[in-house]
């Protein structure tokens, strides 16, 4: 449990250390461009193992959101990103950034769940993809659940 | 050059299939996200290869850019997405649209960039990754030279 917490806030923390000053405007701009880019490609899962199955394309939107998931976008979270910046909105909650334990931990979850659905996706066994897709859902749904307005 | 110019149609059109119908407006609003992910990532690697380098987070910001370059996302180029969609704007050109093979072609060359940076990112030696990066900067410049509007 330490471990998971440990490795939940060093990878919020990895993408800090020697990057390029990012505004907090632009922080929020970025967040919300990688969740809509997962959300996409979510669809596109989603679609797949409702349907026609396209183990290709399955694989390569695994490969996206994991990837995403993997970049270090707790560095994303920084001073002045706990609400809006000018016309740049924000829905993170206040709670958020006074949980960081239980964010980490819900980052990890997320972190491992989107390279597990990535590791089956590439086996191109429908079943297991759908398994796999519900628990990187479930693991986006935690942190939506608490820590995003409506 | 056939080769690679129907690799490059392939690889914008492998999205199409059993994917979830998506509005115009959000495929161009996916689209961005994409890109403007990229651009963070883009940013982490040029300050990585500048000063201090941490090849962790290079390589994290490598396969982000090369799995969203992966993901198909000529399948958001769909008719009705050449010009604004209400207030989702657009910078894409006309041209775009008529001239597939050249974009087939800008394309795949993205793509094989992109997956080389995460390729040589993997190994942790900084000045391979400049090299990779510079080509990779070039591709994304290519096509934003022709199609792009300022």
């Amino acid at each position: 449990m330490k471990k998971t917490i440990a490795l939940g806030i060093l990878a919020l923390s990895l993408a800090g250390t020697a990057s390029a000053q990012v505004k907090p405007e632009d922080q929020i701009k970025y967040r919300q461009a990688g969740y809509s880019f997962m959300a996409w490609n979510m669809g596109k899962i989603k679609a797949n193992v409702e349907g026609e199955y396209n183990a290709q394309q399955v694989q390569a939107a695994a490969n996206a959101i994991a990837a995403i998931a993997g970049s270090g976008m707790g560095a994303l979270y920084g001073p002045g990103t706990d609400k809006a910046v000018g016309d740049r909105k924000t829905r993170v909650k206040p709670e958020f950034f006074q949980n960081m334990e239980d964010v980490g931990k819900l980052a990890t979850d997320f972190n491992a769940a989107a390279a597990n659905l990535a590791k089956v996706a590439a086996t191109g066994d429908k079943a297991a993809v759908q398994k796999a897709f519900g628990e990187t859902g479930a693991t986006c749904k935690a942190c939506h659940d608490k820590y995003r307005a409506d």
